[in-house]
């Protein structure tokens, strides 16, 4: 028992490294396993497919994610404190992935929303949970910050869209030149787009 | 002569729907052929390799919508009318391809830029210098209003690439959710980015 689950758990750790490094269309179940180092008859024991395979790549990818979002979006800080934090630990979560693999890998969901969202509804599907579950994260700071006065947004589910969306821009953006630097500018950016002052030295602060 | 040239054309529109449709990596030499029509020998006279006709697909593509953000971009109108112009160019040029293949198919260069970027550095490298180029051009546009009074930033270059950034990031939610009216917002959020009056009603005037 001990080792099929740790088969499982190879699978998953190649398959993630290697969708990280090369997206999905690109694998087949056979390099997966040789990743893996198991034998191909594995993969079929705890996966039906390889779009199961990707699904839970995806789900575990956002069990983590999630646990950090809420972690710094759910802290004790000042709304926009918390906002700034996010970007903050995105910005380091893909410096740590450059320093580890060399390139910035961008962001799973958003390289999955442009690879497959046309070719495998399941996908799609998971990854608009996602997208809709950050933006609920988000605007449900931003209408802390819009009750604090600290904001001037009309709707703040547009605005937590086009915070998220920022997001993803400019993470696309540090994966093309393969510079984290392209991530500094989202904390003003989210300044400018929920209609707040512009950055200040104190603005870290609670 | 006449139909070498009709050869090439057909293997590349095959080649821009099916990466359009489902990527560049799950594609193959025999299968653009199929679509095409034309021999697999044809392929290899006129394309050395697949990424070859991937870039001639990225040049192509961004030959024309060059010409159409130059058109937008350097009209008559008022700076900020012709930023607007754009986003609306865009969403009505997403919408038309969502009417005839069913989908929103979203940006060729996004989608490239995530899934190859890691790949191919010929692409990253072509891919760098279109984005560079969109950048150029929306930060003249910006300079123009900023010399007008119309807008308030102090880094024309952040402020172009953050309006870039968010149209890459809108338009990957369109795809998502393959819904168009996603893009909406893109006109207010350009505005909140530029440090810009919000949207008025007779805003689009020049």
């Amino acid at each position: 028992m001990g080792r099929t689950s740790d088969a499982r758990e190879k699978i998953l750790s190649a398959a993630r490294s290697l969708i990280e490094l090369r997206g999905y269309s690109a694998l087949g179940v056979a390099e997966i396993c040789k990743t893996a180092g198991v034998p191909k008859g594995s993969f079929y024991y705890f996966f039906e497919s390889k779009e199961a395979l990707a699904l839970t790549v995806v789900d575990e990818q956002w069990a983590g994610q999630r646990r950090a979002w809420e972690r710094v979006l759910h802290g004790g800080a000042a709304p926009l404190s918390r906002l700034r934090l996010l970007f903050e630990e995105t910005e380091a979560g893909q410096r740590a992935g450059q320093q580890s693999c060399g390139t910035v890998a961008g962001c799973l969901f958003g390289n999955l929303t442009l690879e497959l969202s046309n070719q495998s509804e399941a996908v799609r599907d998971r990854l608009q949970g996602i997208f809709e579950a950050q933006v609920e994260m988000v605007e449900s700071v931003v209408a802390e910050a819009l009750g604090r006065g600290e904001v001037s947004v009309t709707d703040t589910r547009a605005a937590a869209r086009a915070l998220v969306a920022q997001l993803e821009g400019q993470v696309m953006f540090a994966k093309l030149y393969n510079d984290t630097d392209r991530l500094g500018p989202l904390w003003a950016n989210c300044l400018a787009l929920l209609g707040a002052p512009a950055p200040r030295v104190s603005a870290a602060g609670a």
